[in-house]
């Protein structure tokens, strides 16, 4: 946890936001897999986490933004519990590490959220199926009720507060970013033929486990990159493929970090691959270049995607010019993402509050088009920000198949050209910055990328 | 999966013990960690896989047991998906090697179920809160009704087909174990000073998840084993402890392995170490001879515990006569949990399904005193049976003061020669195996257990 003084400070910066009503923050519960009693590892809600930092099940808060109180709702520990998980920290403690001095058991939330009915209760989207169970409850509303009846003050007052990263919380994501790197480090070691993805997944998760939290999301270790969230399989790797691993750890207080790097099969990249790699690189580079306050992201994920563009039409892949492609969404065959989105707490920070308040304005509507709906960050940068920058090139065959059947955007694509990279694969390059007051700052020890480094990182 | 005849004769004799009915098996659906998107790794309820046997999220499956029919509810891939994570199996062609011909979307489940309002729906109790609100819905009953009205009768047909394993899952199984072999030696190699628990507990779920599957449970990796379920920290291991390590692989079709070993960090155990784990040893060793077709597990538990206290009067932490004492319950100081459980699907097999139905009978109810409710396997084995043995010795000094304060069974308990093992921690030994006509298999290679094997590793 951080100091006292953090989580006080945050939600009297809360309260201050909201001006009136009840605050009702609910931490998360266990998961079962198979059964009750066996459990995924426990993920704290985040928000919980910012505003009150303890990283325990069962858990509920309710901030009284009037008379300025906060009480923790919770069960004690039973003699049962220490005898098969030993003595832990009294909630009592932890409340108090948390500057919270009222405790009361968790079945006693009913009764103080109904003495205030004649107050709003703000509470943040749902996501997960207990959540719901849980709001419905205690706010007398039917279960499909809970999403739209969420507090839209509140999320864009938590949003307001987590998008700016302090010193403290820069130190936690940078210590992740750091694991990141070594599972990176391995992956690109480990990339042989004969080498199961599985085989490489497990390994780097290992290292997140190890390194005292877990990976911030499932990792993406694939020789298939063209398909943008393809899982590890037991396929062993070929040699002369392309392996791209999107992975990333989250440290022990669930600060995430997230890395993407792609490097061959095998010893080195073929000439092919080192020039669309190239083209990859220089697209990130120019973006990151471009990082600073008061710029849009959608202006930088179009800097990306114009460099993208750029470097197929000198490969003969793409025609014409390239600003005038990418206006008519061409590069969206190949680049069909978005180039980054905010991470903190979360790896796509703040999801669950929606994409359009974290991401976009009250005056910038997130897009609706293909490639730009996925792109969850569009306004404009503001130090503090803490971003991803992942721009890529995706040869995926039923898309161009699609494409090209509808014929659509040929004074772009040279479709012949484009068809004999159907087993090309995919490329994607990611690193973490910070926004500064004066342009960017690279999160954690830089992890190898250019072609040479990594090709020296097989040898 | 395994052939399409294993499931069709499956679902067959499943029909045949419910006599009439419709059978209702609902697959799990994905887990979200701290948002919607973003997953804990997918885990296929365990009763769907043994009768449907497709690994994947969101389905629902239903028998219609007078006419023979079975449907599988679904919805297929979109060209959106295909994009993201690459082309899937089509869910008609997983249903055919599932011997299922009717497959219809998940959204017609309601009105096939309401079409046959006139049949009893026979369902397994829920274990996640999204099966509650489905079922819930489906059924037109509250949510806190869902578990009560469960089906007993096909909980107890469930329970009689899953507790007698095929040589085809037994293959699977054996996978698992040699899986989790691997893990402990790892674990005791890596078990030196320094080295912190949450390290070790990285490494042997990369090893978990490297063999194709998962950890088929949390792992227990720690130096305080006196406390049963007592998880990893980023406690640094001291010389001179006994690390207890409690962890199983689930291989790639979800059959578990379930090993524990207790080894020095260090090279050595010292010698009072070695006479505890010895007594350990010997339990365990005893109980294992005891396993035929027949026996009660609750008749080998008390072997095991006899065992156990004539050690522990053999070092004079105990007195009297070791089987009057385990009448009176006075080894449940030391050994405060069951000798073992079923094993396959689940690590504690069918655990969801209630303990009674599955470790017991009707005419025999699991205990409700200390010790005993925590035996989830009493009644007679049969051939076919895969079961864990794992006795242990527990100092656990709350538990220690609490009975020394109340005087309890001292004609039995030695409390003056027992507190000086306040810091002794836990030893567990525990293997798995199957009960077969004449006796038990161990399953899987053998892993190292006698001293100078494990004190041999470490070298």
């Amino acid at each position: 946890m951080f100091s006292q003084n953090t989580y006080v400070e945050r939600r009297k910066q809360l309260g201050k936001s909201l001006g009136k009503g009840l605050i009702l923050l609910l931490g998360n519960s266990d998961s079962s897999m198979n059964f009750k009693d066996n459990l995924y590892h426990f993920r704290q809600d985040s928000t919980f986490l910012y505003y009150v930092g303890i990283d325990q099940p069962n858990l509920a808060c309710v901030i009284d933004v009037e008379k300025g109180t906060t009480t923790l709702f919770g069960n004690k520990a039973s003699m049962d519990a220490i005898i098969w998980t030993g003595a832990i920290t009294s909630l009592d403690s932890l409340a108090e590490k948390s500057g919270i001095t009222s405790v009361l058991p968790l079945s006693s939330l009913e009764s103080i959220v109904k003495a205030n009915a004649s107050q709003a209760v703000h509470y943040l989207p749902p996501y997960r199926p207990e959540q719901k169970i849980q709001l419905a409850a205690l706010l007398g509303i039917s279960i499909e009720e809970t999403p739209v009846k969420a507090s839209v003050g509140l999320i864009k007052a938590v949003v307001q507060q987590r998008s700016i990263k302090s010193a403290e919380e820069l130190l936690q994501i940078e210590e992740a970013v750091n694991t990141s790197g070594q599972m990176h480090l391995e992956a690109i070691r480990l990339g042989q033929p004969g080498i199961t993805e599985t085989y490489i997944a497990g390994i780097i998760q290992g290292i997140a486990v190890s390194g005292g939290g877990d990976l911030s999301f499932p990792s993406i270790v694939t020789q298939n990159g063209q398909y943008l969230h393809n899982h590890a399989s037991m396929n062993a790797l070929e040699d002369g493929k392309l392996l791209l691993v999107d992975a990333g750890a989250e440290n022990h207080m669930h600060y995430a970090g997230d890395i993407t790097r792609t490097s061959p099969v095998g010893k080195k990249f073929s000439a092919l691959q080192r020039e669309m790699y190239q083209i990859v690189l220089d697209a990130q580079l120019a973006a990151i270049a471009a990082l600073k306050p008061g710029i849009t992201y959608k202006e930088v994920h179009t800097i990306a995607a114009t460099h993208l563009v750029s470097g197929l039409i000198a490969q003969g892949v793409m025609k014409g010019d390239a600003a005038e492609a990418v206006a008519n969404d061409a590069h969206t065959l190949f680049f069909q993402c978005g180039l980054g989105h905010m991470m903190g707490l979360d790896v796509h920070d703040m999801e669950n509050l929606g994409e359009q308040y974290v991401g976009y304005t009250d005056e910038m509507k997130k897009g609706t088009a293909f490639g730009w709906k996925s792109l969850r960050l569009g306004k404009a940068l503001e130090p503090g920000f803490v971003i991803t920058v992942e721009p890529g090139l995706y040869f995926i065959p039923e898309l161009m198949d699609a494409w090209k059947s509808e014929g659509k955007l040929e004074q772009f694509i040279n479709y012949d050209a484009a068809f004999k990279l159907k087993d090309f694969g995919g490329i994607r390059i990611e690193d973490d910055f910070l926004i500064t007051e004066s342009g960017s700052r690279l999160l954690g020890k830089p992890i190898p990328k250019k072609i040479e480094e990594i090709e020296d990182l097989k040898q």
